[in-house]
């Protein structure tokens, strides 16, 4: 476990079609974070650097693009309804499996592209579990027309060396959980209560639950 | 109450220094409630149209600057730790202002611009209610010295015409209960379940708080 004073780089996989939320629920929350971890830094990174157009309209500057990306401890990818592209964008893709497992995560339908990349197969994952406004289907139920192998499953978090997480507001979740495989349980509990999520945290994990894989046994963690 | 399908434009006012989390807990849930509220839309709004710096780092671009916002139904002003400049900023509290105070909202420390801009006088309010890594205080007990007539309390959401959210992730709650104000408690619980954020709406609720004001009378609602 890492001391507070260690550094981190988190970078968040942003695209075209990302919900802001989403980008709220890892860099919002990595910036918050840094409050007590002064060296946990984090970026955006994206397939260019600058623009991003986000659901909804709002534009971003990705910091960084694929090719000039720093090592990073952790790669978050975002979700949103751009995810549809990104699962046929080669270049996407390749990034994505030119990453260390362990050092790959997803938020919400961020899990879709793990999943066309192929990083899930043989794994349990999660994505979100819901069906919003005039889909069809909930993304979950995609999962395996992507990954045939990836194992589905409701959850907040699905902790397989890649991290998967739920839907929509439960990319906090999964940033929390991420920052406490890192820095341990009690940061991470302490910077959920200084963001007002504690309560929250506490609620959806034992609704939907934390999972964690430990040789081929999923268990509650 | 209006109608799912009636339009209304909610502009989210950011500046320099803006918590991206305050990003994602406003527009954010707008984009998303935009998938059962079809009319409903959200723009970004700042002293000048461009680049603001969040944060953290990251760069957004605001959709427009304060004299060139369309008629709005409800602004919303974004906190984080540039809110220390902009209690001084003479644009930032003309533009505060020349809006109805009905139409006026505030996420965590943006609850510290409207005191400054005068709005919160003789009206309770709430913001932050702890202090995060080395503040030395509470947003909530630095109000009265911008607003000496403002009745500082903790809570998720103080609505006394002018809007008040507490701190950093009720952001989304305080968003949740706009758009319930405007169309109806039932949809707003209908886009809280979509987003998985029924849970942490209820229990922020029970533990904090929402309140109304009817006459001269505080009322949890």
């Amino acid at each position: 476990m890492r001391d507070r004073n260690a550094a981190a780089t988190f970078a968040v996989v942003v695209y075209d079609g990302v919900e802001p939320i989403d980008i709220g629920g890892t860099i919002g929350v990595l910036s918050m974070a840094r409050r007590v971890l002064p060296n946990l830094e984090a970026l955006t990174v994206a397939e260019a650097h600058g623009p991003v157009r986000l659901a909804g309209g709002l534009t971003v500057l990705a910091d960084v693009d694929f090719a000039s990306l720093p090592p990073c401890d952790q790669l978050i990818v975002c979700g949103g309804p751009g995810w549809r592209r990104e699962t046929t964008n080669a270049a996407m893709l390749a990034f994505l499996r030119r990453q260390a497992p362990m050092r790959l995560a997803s938020v919400c339908t961020g899990g879709l592209i793990l999943a066309a990349a192929g990083v899930l197969d043989g794994r349990p994952a999660t994505t979100r579990r819901l069906a919003v406004g005039a889909e069809d289907a909930a993304p979950l139920d995609l999962l395996n027309g992507l990954a045939p192998t990836a194992r589905p499953r409701p959850a907040v978090v699905v902790d397989a060396g890649v991290v998967t997480g739920g839907g929509v507001s439960l990319a906090i979740d999964a940033t929390l959980y991420l920052i406490g495989r890192l820095y341990g349980e009690r940061v991470r509990d302490e910077i959920a209560a200084a963001i007002e999520y504690d309560r929250a945290f506490a609620s959806n994990k034992s609704a939907l639950g934390h999972f964690r894989q430990t040789d081929d046994t999923i268990v509650s963690n």
